[in-house]
């Protein structure tokens, strides 16, 4: 993909974003665009590439939103950042002349349409010279789990494992600003505090990550591994 | 060698194609290279540093092609891009003064040799000043196995396996271009199709990859670890 | 972190040295930063960010010396690279105009304070409107263990393990240079050559590393692994 993009423009800066997104996980990458796209320049182009679903009928697509661009499978993979930020404009990749080849490969559009068509962006090819207008709002969602209110708190998911073994849940941090709160997972009852070192090495505890989710950790350990919690388990917090 | 590199000139781009390779894995280095070489620009300069005989009497090398350079221990890594395209011109790199120091490390040529010769050769300075010209047909080519015919189609092994691990052989897509065909490995027959979607999700399936060979694939599985099979092995397509 | 370097300035030329650090070893980091430093342009700024102490006490630093610049937590990750090219000036980074917010993060600095005042330092700011000024004998130093004359030779420590499993010590290449010597660890006598060439494969040996220190290695195979030796533990040069 690199190659290509250097190909059409070799005077664009590649920035890698992670390689370590477990195969086929769509919803890890749509956290890692979440967390990641608001501290870029604005005019970026993320061209993101987590594709189970390339050469069936899933579209590819490019769309327009505040902060720049986005252009990879149209599987929900966008879904997070267009959450926080609405699509400008949309359009589906129907224009071959931006294609690396027009038989593209039907395992890896990465190669052949998606970095193609970010370096054309990305070298100011209008977004809607790359294929067919289409209504943002019929731009797949990923479903993530939502959050549930009970009388003692709010009971959530874990929606990312970072590479830390730290458990990401989809409750915001904004609401447990300002509270006293605990989280029940895995059995356990969890204390909050606002670092990884309020507590001694070893401890378990949840806190509000850097990327703004109430999150559970070890300090200087993989919550993971020690607590066997994985993606989409349950956790609860609790507010005292 | 990113620093070295910098050194001689900080405006080259520098473009990571792999740090997956298996330690020693030549015939992976080689199998990567192949199959990324034609997607960069044309002058580009590859530099390959998987060199399990690093300060032997193993030579380095560098290498003209049609498309650009090739620098790096000469132990097969780039026989199978000069299968596709071959040398022009070859050179052993003797002139220690475009090595970083007169006296390399002996286990660590990539920083001390091949990362300032290839900065240099990306930076104008001619092939030949670089050392002694050697006859192309003197490069070590791997032998990575060849294909055999057989009355019912034809038996390869597997060459590579990717991080998805889909198990990659040496026999070319355009053998089964336009035919019926099935892979025999592993005591399954293994029907084809074209994408990983044809299937459903965890069913083994037999297609030709986006580098064009015939591969073994799990949709959103792992061929390699579910079949058993490893690099080497010994698979059969059969034309129906 | 690089999304910030790029808002503040998208010239900047930003190198990984390395993702493989374990979590929370600072000393693996000490060590690569060490080895790594010299063969980058002079004036580069280095970032770092193995950062356990992440929200507590621990300073935020930057810090001048001979060949650039340091930027990152004052935990002794840089005190490899100071113990061969003393710091010249040191700031803690307590102006908040050079930080990403001022409120950042409580569990990563990187993003929000080392990156865009790394930034900024490469940008031309200078140093001493980082912060305040502080004394640079108060960094923290990391003991990782000294070695120690015996009649025989002298007793170190295992100090790092790179990807390919080599043991590297702490003793220093230096000292069995021009002289007969052989490694014990592990309850073996290791006989030191000078190339993983120089033995079999499968071969136990020592030798001295391309970054100056004496290490353990298996000619194309992982003495980690295979001698159950890790870090901090002990092993002799015996010199014969």
């Amino acid at each position: 993909m690199k190659g290509v993009i250097a190909q059409i423009n070799s005077r664009l800066t590649v920035v890698d974003l992670t390689h370590q997104i477990p195969p086929q996980d769509i919803a890890a990458a749509r956290f890692s665009l979440m967390n990641a796209y608001s501290y870029f320049p604005v005019g970026t182009v993320h061209v993101a590439v987590v594709d189970p679903g390339v050469g069936s009928k899933r579209r590819a697509i490019a769309v327009e939103f505040a902060q720049g661009f986005l252009v990879g499978p149209d599987n929900g993979i966008f879904s997070g950042v267009l959450s926080q930020s609405p699509a400008i404009a949309a359009v589906e990749l129907t224009n071959l002349n931006y294609w690396r080849t027009p038989q593209p490969s039907k395992t890896f559009h990465g190669r052949d349409i998606f970095a193609p068509v970010g370096a054309s962006l990305a070298s100011g090819v209008p977004l809607k010279e790359l294929g067919q207008e289409i209504d943002p709002a019929s731009l797949v969602k990923l479903d993530i789990g939502g959050c549930k209110q009970t009388t003692t708190g709010v009971v959530g998911c874990i929606q990312y494992i970072d590479h830390f073994g730290n458990l990401v849940s989809n409750i915001a941090g904004s609401y447990v600003q300002g509270k006293t709160w605990s989280v029940q997972a895995a059995g356990l009852s969890i204390p909050s505090c606002e670092t990884y070192n309020d507590v001694k090495v070893g401890e378990i505890i949840a806190l509000v990550g850097s990327h703004g989710w109430v999150e559970i950790a070890i300090n200087s350990g993989n919550a993971h591994s020690k607590l066997q919690l994985d993606s989409q388990d349950t956790l609860q917090v609790v507010l005292t």
